[in-house]
């Protein structure tokens, strides 16, 4: 046995029935089964709010409201967030991995998690303007994208419909987002062409995610690593 | 005089006194004086919604909630989304032009407006399978993205911290979705380096904006067009 871990998953998709939800099942159960920690932040479940707003802060530093500015005085003031906040923030702070398992609407993640990110990934947090990338305020820590969406294979192709292959479609969440923050970010895992898999096909893309899963940690395929 | 156009700003920013505030009134008084008719979605001051729900529609077809396919019921069930939905859709069916205001965060859009995208741009209302790209619903409409990033310009280049060029890095915007949804996509405006901007600089990048609107319809800069 390797190292034991904490691993946040954060999952985005309202249905317990739907595919995400069976690679968020499959992740958890192969990562405890090795003696990791699993700690899910379910975004439907806990009626995770997407919208960066005033209330965000205890206390409001500036008359013209700017976001991240705010976020960089709530943490140097003793972490004066909103409960909501504080709580992932405190889960992302205590894990090693962090997974975002979720549906690719609009070649994007959906709204609840992109507001995962607006909200968490506080300046004064997990960056500032002289910490991002190699000298990002979350180093050391490793994040891995598991998506699913509909479309055919060969719509993420750079001569297909999208024009882009996934990890090019994935370069704003992966790069701009994960890499910004100093996350060693894996290779992610696409589950495609959902509208149209036979079940043949489904249970064949879940041993996938189960064989990225039992190697993630002894074997992993990296992105972007900083070390 | 040209024709007089409907256009559709649909605006992202919490705070009257920021940068995209200031390009947005810029935009909306240059509209008007050529004549067009503007209407704003003002997403914050309306208390938009971003996360994508059952409460979405007025009845639920399907055991298994899958959100598009929901949207596609509702679209066919006599346009049976809730108020807040369908006012948007409206908005956008009656609009020539839809310009999106926003600021630009983790190289995408605030939750807020992925929210109008996941909720609004509805499939059987702006796309289906078979009705994407030239052959997507609503085919005609023009469509511009106008956005304020902090980050210094030279992050915004190929062999720069973001390694993507601004057109790069909106693509699953331009791209992935305008497009998608068969939009003619005008060239994206984007004020840059705004965390360190002068007065000047910003003034000169309003005077861009406003230069823009005045030559959109006269003189479009076409990103994608399908005519």
């Amino acid at each position: 046995m390797g190292p034991t871990l904490n691993v946040l998953i954060v999952y985005a998709h309202h249905e317990p029935a739907s595919f995400t939800s069976a690679m968020k099942n499959v992740a958890t159960q192969v990562l405890e089964a090795q003696g990791h920690s699993v700690v899910v932040s379910d975004l439907y479940g806990q009626g995770f709010s997407a919208v960066a707003q005033k209330w965000d802060f205890v206390t409001i530093s500036g008359s013209h409201f700017n976001y991240s500015l705010e976020q960089r005085h709530a943490a140097n003031l003793e972490m004066s967030f909103s409960p909501d906040i504080l709580g992932e923030i405190q889960k992302l702070k205590n894990a090693d991995i962090v997974l975002f398992i979720t549906p690719l609407w609009w070649l994007s993640v959906p709204a609840i998690l992109k507001g995962w990110f607006d909200r968490v990934l506080a300046m004064g947090v997990a960056w500032d303007k002289d910490k991002i990338f190699e000298n990002g305020m979350l180093r050391g820590k490793q994040a891995m994208v598991v998506a699913a969406a509909g479309n055919p294979v060969d719509y993420f192709k750079v001569d297909g419909r999208y024009r882009a292959t996934p990890t090019q479609v994935l370069y704003a969440l992966n790069h701009g987002t994960l890499a910004a923050c100093g996350f060693n970010v894996h290779e992610p895992y696409m589950a495609l062409n959902l509208w149209s898999a036979s079940p043949e096909e489904r249970t064949q893309m879940l041993k996938d995610v189960d064989f990225r899963m039992q190697s993630l940690i002894s074997s992993p395929q990296w992105l972007i690593f900083y070390g």
